[in-house]
């Protein structure tokens, strides 16, 4: 089995990367030391496939597990969605023993993981990511939260799991689109830290796409050990851990503007890394070619790289942008790429300049 | 100007109690290295006597401050409460450096605490508490939350603010009920902690309740050292910080059942710290004549030591006693005291004993 620690003192914990890991959910948990009550939160989409093997195991291993069930897709992700757990929790007796699994894609981990964070002041919770964008991105790290009206994950905790569980089974049944999207962190992890791995998905496109289980435990396990790295070096994000955002300002202001639910995440920062190495280019030196092998193996991916503003959008998106957690006494700060496997953070771009990116990509 | 250390490694921070405080909370952001906008969080009693001495000082000192006020009482610590805050902080564009300031009582500690602890996944906050009870209990320890329809505190965090200050100038205009609702808080340090400062409140009392400065800083100094220690020793209450809890379970309960509002949160415990007490000689030998000390002290201190049940209104009772975060396996634990200045925690207490004392007191 593939594990990598994220090493974060006594809030260490480990990610186990295998096929077969949700019908050992029980028996990890126990090994945590929790107790009694566990509630299940995972959506409509999830449910029916995953929830009833994970409450086989935590019964069999002595555990009183209930399901949580909440509306699929990144709408959900609401205070509203938030409050309707609180009071399935407290109607369940939930206590600080008890533990929280997360089961689903990005959006059931960050909320779940919220929820997680505040009830009771806090407690423990295991991820069980059953998408390839959560498995190498969103339930690693403890970044865990929800959408306002206003923005996208305004409101959140910095709050680490007890353990991750990437289960490449749930991955199988997982639809193209998704799928896909997932594969925008997985090229971002190249670009930002990794040219090896960049130059791996290029060789290796086609079998990735093909779900070949040797490659994507591989790559995976590669992914969350870049992610482990910079998350242990930074965890709440003062330093080094921005350059996980490449391409993510962009993405969550389209996102914000498209009203969530037009673009996947991994779509929408797909189109935002094309448009952060664009601005690259202009910046900081990004060459031609390497920007043009950025946007081809997104394509290859199978994934958007171009998007059309109406002027109206484009003043939509900047004002979108201006309210990223990320603003600095007003200004928008980027991670932009030197070249594919290097970045730097925390640069500032002339606002004039952003504009003619939105207008030209 | 007494000042008291709390010890959390990186958290550590400062609590100052002196007269006058408000009018410097400016300069005292300032050299915490906040910038920009700055949210000052009160409640509809509070904001009309010191918002605007808040505001002026943080505007001298360069800062960009808004008011966001909130209704007054425990009704209002509520998740639509929180809500309507990052609606504001969002709309005003708060970052990361901002800072909140919490300008109020507990309640308003506790909510704008909260809110601080989950914008942008935390920003920084200054508590300024203008209750006794708020500034020697609520403010300092990093407690934050809201309640929920089923309990108490439900939903929350442990976060630290950065920096309380304690202006003993804005005790002078508190309500006497209120102000007697404090003393709840000061008599506990001295059952749980500290006969030093039991017999002194038992000497005191009068010119306690004519609030005399001398005396009124020097108390509040001792309680916030012991909160302080016991705070630096066991942070996120995993052990020794749970004796802060005496007489809480069951006056949470109390404040539960009777609505939120009927009862202050000091009245409430007051009444919970003579049935703990009463627990107490039974379970674990507190004499007799402690019990008649302490059920004094609350009388001289002009707080209600008596409560009469329905057999209705002790079953809900009990019922919401068993949702609190204490509860370990199904079971109530209780702080109970060996002798004033001296308690245990984790006690369990069969449930028999529990509804006897209810029916009793």
């Amino acid at each position: 089995m593939r594990s990598v620690k994220v090493p974060l003192g006594n809030r260490s914990y480990t990610i186990k990367i295998a096929s077969g890991l949700l019908r050992r959910l029980g028996r990890a948990c126990s090994t945590l030391n929790f107790t009694g009550q566990c509630a299940i939160i995972s959506d409509r989409n999830v449910a029916p496939r995953f929830a009833n093997i994970a409450r086989q195991s935590l019964s069999r291993a002595g555990f009183k597990p209930f399901l949580i069930v909440v509306p699929a897709g990144e709408t959900a992700k609401t205070l509203d969605t938030v409050r309707a757990c609180y009071d399935q929790l407290a109607e369940h007796r939930l206590e600080r023993q008890s533990c929280i699994v997360a089961l689903g894609g990005g959006v059931v981990g960050d909320l779940a993981g919220f929820v997680a964070a505040t009830y009771l002041r806090g407690i423990g919770f295991v991820q069980v990511p059953t998408t390839l964008l959560a498995q190498v991105d969103s339930s690693v790290g403890g970044k865990v939260g929800v959408n306002l009206k206003a923005g996208k994950n305004l409101v959140g905790s910095f709050y680490q799991p007890r353990l991750v569980l990437c289960d490449l089974e749930t991955l199988s049944g997982l639809p193209e689109r998704e799928f896909r999207a997932g594969l925008a962190e997985v090229i971002k992890y190249g670009i930002i830290y990794d040219a090896s791995l960049f130059a791996r998905l290029e060789r290796e496109m086609p079998k990735v796409l093909q779900r070949d289980p040797r490659i994507l435990g591989a790559v995976i396990e590669r992914c969350c050990r870049i992610k482990a790295d910079v998350v242990g070096r930074d965890e709440t994000e003062s330093g080094v851990r921005a350059i996980l955002n490449f391409g993510h300002t962009i993405g969550h202001a389209l996102e914000a503007i498209s009203g969530y639910g037009r673009y996947l995440h991994g779509e929408a920062i797909s189109i935002g890394q094309i448009m952060a190495a664009t601005l690259s280019k202009e910046v900081c030196g990004l060459s031609e070619q390497d920007v043009e092998r950025i946007r081809k193996l997104f394509q290859r991916a199978g994934l958007p790289t171009h998007v059309e503003l109406t002027a109206r959008q484009r003043k939509l998106l900047l004002e979108a942008m201006r309210l990223d957690k990320k603003v600095r006494g007003g200004e928008v700060q980027f991670v932009l790429a030197n070249r594919v496997g290097k970045v730097r953070w925390g640069e500032r771009v002339p606002e004039a300049m952003i504009r003619r990116v939105l207008g030209a990509s």
